[in-house]
């Protein structure tokens, strides 16, 4: 998505060095897939040994001065989502941004995801429902292709806030596959004020960082 | 999808007795889902747990006589994937069955996939690709929302068998949203004969349980 892919992580004094997305170095991303030698390698692991590289992913690479740290996890609450909790908790992390789709099935799956941030003391964030609603780009008419409104039911009954949908937008998906700049190229596209709106939440929650 | 939730396991001489769904018991279930005391309890569990837990399923639950045994496993290719190989390999599993989506984020991490089914020696059967374009129900015009076409290229470049592709189908959402029986009560829609024609590649595939 970022346009990454074979990059190669180098090591410096301090530690890994971080693979800049862009000239300004103002995204730096790390990744397992940077430290496999051909892509289509499987991470055949088991959780020992990925919870020791989500471990030294936090600690031993140079990330330098970050405004954010975002964590992106696969679904459920395993020992990926143990080690990051447990890896991160001495930085006092903001808290968890949790995403679901808005039909049942998937709103389940992330209820027992809230229940994870409970136990372990992770404040949630909020909510965000994606892939809620499709506006034909050839009629205009939106179907709801999965349901719609499970994500904000579920925030209302989890007691944290919602912070938006994001509609199914195929140039979300186009930018995403071809790592275009989605902000600067579709700024009228029905995702983008979902997305700008979630941020703008986001950015409120964490006031200290606006200074 | 099946309205099981909350049905108990009971034990009985040879083992736990599945859930069915039927009263013809044409179709019985097992799920960590039916072990938890709540809905939204988190299954907080480190590989080894998960792993001990499937090898109880595949040995320890009374099953009797069956056509299928179709193991669901998250994506990736850790714990479940390994413990679930290692349990049905006295078995001779058919194979795997993998499904993708048509952006190339979701068949590289596939690709990783089919490299873990050559690794552990499990025959892939097939490549299926879900969520292939939506036809409006309002204009009938497709849009292919997430790209179009990845599985069946994934398919071609490793050599092995494209089953069909999934449209994005509202009324198939409805059906697993409200437990309702698809081939029942939607013969018409689109997702239909995809679906049907897969089920007939599949069992086109093993000859042997047609007798």
């Amino acid at each position: 998505m970022l346009q990454a892919q074979g990059r190669a992580v180098h090591q410096c004094d301090s530690g890994w060095v971080p693979v800049f997305v862009d000239q300004e170095q103002s995204i730096s991303l790390m990744s397992v897939g940077f430290l496999l030698e051909r892509p289509d390698e499987a991470v055949v692991w088991r959780g020992p040994k990925k919870s020791a590289l989500i471990k030294q992913f936090v600690s031993d690479v140079a990330w330098g001065e970050l405004d954010y740290l975002v964590v992106d996890t696969p679904p459920g609450t395993s020992d990926e989502h143990m080690a990051a909790v447990e890896a991160l908790r001495p930085y006092r992390p903001l808290g968890a941004l949790v995403v679901t789709t808005p039909q049942a099935v998937s709103v389940g799956d992330v209820r027992r995801e809230l229940t994870f941030c409970r136990k372990t003391g992770l404040q949630v964030m909020g909510v965000v429902e994606n892939m809620s609603g499709f506006a034909c780009p050839h009629c205009a008419e939106c179907t709801n292709i999965f349901s719609r409104g499970g994500g904000e039911e579920l925030a209302r009954l989890a007691g944290v806030p919602f912070l938006g949908s994001v509609p199914l937008d195929p140039e979300l998906s186009r930018s995403l596959e071809e790592g275009r700049d989605f902000i600067q190229e579709f700024p009228k596209s029905p995702a983008f004020p979902a997305l700008a709106s979630i941020a703008r939440e986001v950015l409120n929650a964490t006031p200290a960082l606006l200074c």
